[in-house]
């Protein structure tokens, strides 16, 4: 019997790797990435798929009553809240095979390497695939985590209706039926977790950058999304003098330079993206009777959130080229700072393997940020190429996949040593 | 018999006043407005209005190729070239009741004031209405007086098609059909007139702010219309640090920023208008992949409108924010400077009622764009409330009318006295 701490060591890297290939068969696009949009066909298939190699490694599977599927290793002492490691399985319309896939299937490496070795721990150990964290199908997303974390009520999951008319509600139903026809457990409640961990690639550049393999995620990013509608007066673009109008789109471009000076005082930590924009009545010849645009503005800091959304508040409060200015926030998500031991224990394993590994912040939300209320949470960030996620394009190098899951293993094996 | 100078005091307030009410019934919308497309069953009916208006004043009328309308006043020597005044009576879709109208009915207002003062003059007079000015159902505009003039081939005009799928030419043919069938000579090809003149709406603010009822136009504003694209790098709004951003927006935001600079160096007289804007993939967010945007720029200078194409060439070869640049140019007409004299004379008739009339340069394209290129054009301009035009709101005092149509009538006297 090996001992815990060499678990990184016994994770069965091409097994791991078959498991990515073949999960990313299902629901395939050509001539590459996949569409598994949560609770259809293709994404109730993972789940199945996901429950059968549970069984061949001895585990007890289950389903919640929001269709989160979890493969159950069992410990010495069944009555301890259970080790939890996962993401998702489902995906954007057109995405890759990574985003929340790897997740899993690196959760399912870590238990073949308890399984192979023959370890016993006295504290269970659990994969969960959560459902819906996408939100592609119904949104918002990460429907299965954050009704898990009780941050959320079933009820208002329940209601959604993706863009046939389908409600979330008839299309779980189908899943459950299907996982019961499959011959998993029903266990209807959630619980609380020892600990969550959680590997997800980066969706950013930095660690692709840097040439690292993986690193700990300190937290993530907390975001405010607002919509800001300027209005002016549609006049003649020929006519009309420079002091006579009311141009709505000078005033978005006056008040847009502002806030940009006012989030440049706060560091290079803010992202601040504007990504829709629209005029009315959109005419070439025809001076902006309306401007409206999106503020997606992230900062690990909720301080400094706070900061800035009065100054966005002050500056909506002044007259832009004669316009009125309307700033609305349409949603606030808190930061969110992961567990610091937790955090030390992931940097340390990725450090065994990349002693330069930084610390990265998310800038993306994950099922992570709901655990993260309910029992002690951490992640594990891996590179992608480009940075490119949500896109067939999305892809991850074997040699830094296999340096990740084994240090998710380094730090599943340390905690159930304790 | 009275003499021409006095042709002014001749005109008929009240005939020409309730002409234009008259006017306004045919096409009218509820609560006010109306909607003449071109060669629709309302702007023929208009035409057989302004013939039979012609008819009763001793007036020959005919109609051309194109479907313009001319009511002619007989000189005593039949030779000359006759002195056309006129404008159109086609509108927008949703239109008040005075662009185009007002020129065509002060026309028939002067022909009133010599046919009921007897005046003879030895230059034939003749009112005409061209067809389809505002390019609303058949693009583009202009279509009358830039055929008559030279400026477009017919087959080019001919084939334009309205959203129906009905071609100019066939309902250019209904409309020739109608004025036949109601008595009106065809004289199909164009003529070199003496000289055109054309009172038209302001469609802007000046002389409303400024409290003056009428003022000669030195010409008309060119444009150069602009679409520029900034090609970008589309990416997480969350995960991607500034450095490593190439953000179409951010890119265009600045680049349109050099672009008021360059265009601040010119002085007040330019018109630019950015009328149209549009992000892709247009998402909260998604950094935007793709910016695009239209340019409006006017100026009465030809070289200044080259200066300022020059350097908006200049800055889109530079990169913004790491996107690419394309600027192109959909639309240039170049700029039109009005006759000297006609421009000097229509001054002076107007100063006789408002000694602090200003000129203007027109920043809306008319039909005497295209005459001045075939013969002495001039307009003259009234206020319009608070610059309103294309929208049922559009309203003139009759006050100020009476003296534009009055200054209107002094400088026909003049030239009909030479």
């Amino acid at each position: 019997m090996n001992t815990p701490t060499s678990l990184a060591e016994s994770v069965d890297g091409q097994r791991f790797w078959d498991d990515m290939l073949d999960q990313a068969r299902i629901g395939a696009l050509s001539p590459r990435g996949l569409r598994r949009l949560a609770l259809d066909d293709n994404d109730n298939h993972a789940r199945c798929w996901l429950v059968d190699r549970g069984r061949a490694l001895g585990c007890e599977t289950f389903y919640d009553a929001m269709g989160n599927v979890f493969l159950r290793r069992e410990g010495q002492d069944p009555d301890l809240p259970p080790l939890l490691i996962g993401s998702h399985l489902d995906s954007q319309p057109s995405a890759g095979s990574y985003d929340g896939t790897l997740g899993v299937v690196a959760g399912l490496a870590v238990l073949r390497a308890l399984h192979d070795g023959g370890i016993a721990h006295r504290r269970p150990v659990e994969v969960v695939s959560w459902t819906n964290e996408e939100g592609a199908r119904f949104a918002p997303g990460a429907s299965g985590s954050s009704w898990f974390a009780g941050q959320r009520q079933a009820t208002s999951i329940l209601e959604a209706e993706d863009d046939d008319g389908v409600r979330f509600a008839d299309a779980l139903a189908d899943c459950l039926a299907r996982l019961d026809a499959h011959g998993v457990s029903y266990r209807p409640d959630a619980f609380t977790p020892f600990a969550f961990l959680e590997l997800h690639i980066e969706q950013g550049p930095v660690l692709e950058s840097l040439g690292i393999p993986a690193c700990a995620v300190q937290g993530i990013q907390g975001v405010n999304w607002y919509n800001v509608t300027l209005q002016g007066q549609a006049n003649h673009a020929g006519t009309t003098p420079e002091h006579a109008r009311r141009d709505a789109f000078t005033g978005a471009h006056a008040l847009i330079s502002a806030l940009r000076e006012a989030v440049a005082e706060h560091g290079d930590q803010v992202r601040f993206t504007i990504g829709k924009f629209a005029l009315a009545p959109n005419a070439t010849n025809t001076i902006p009777q309306q401007a409206a645009f999106s503020i997606d503005l992230r900062h690990p800091s909720a301080a400094v959130l706070a900061a800035l959304d009065a100054s966005f508040q002050r500056l909506a409060g002044q007259s832009w080229s004669g316009c009125t200015v309307e700033l609305a926030a349409s949603a606030r998500v808190p930061p969110v700072a992961f567990d610091d031991q937790l955090v030390a224990m992931l940097d340390a394993s990725v450090k065994a393997y990349a002693p330069d590994a930084p610390q990265l912040v998310s800038g993306a939300f994950h099922d992570a940020i709901h655990l993260a209320h309910r029992c002690p949470t951490a992640m594990l960030f891996m590179p992608c190429r480009d940075g490119i996620s949500h896109h067939p394009d999305e892809h991850i190098e074997r040699d830094d996949a296999d340096i990740a899951v084994r240090a998710l293993a380094d730090t599943v094996g340390t905690l159930l040593a304790r």
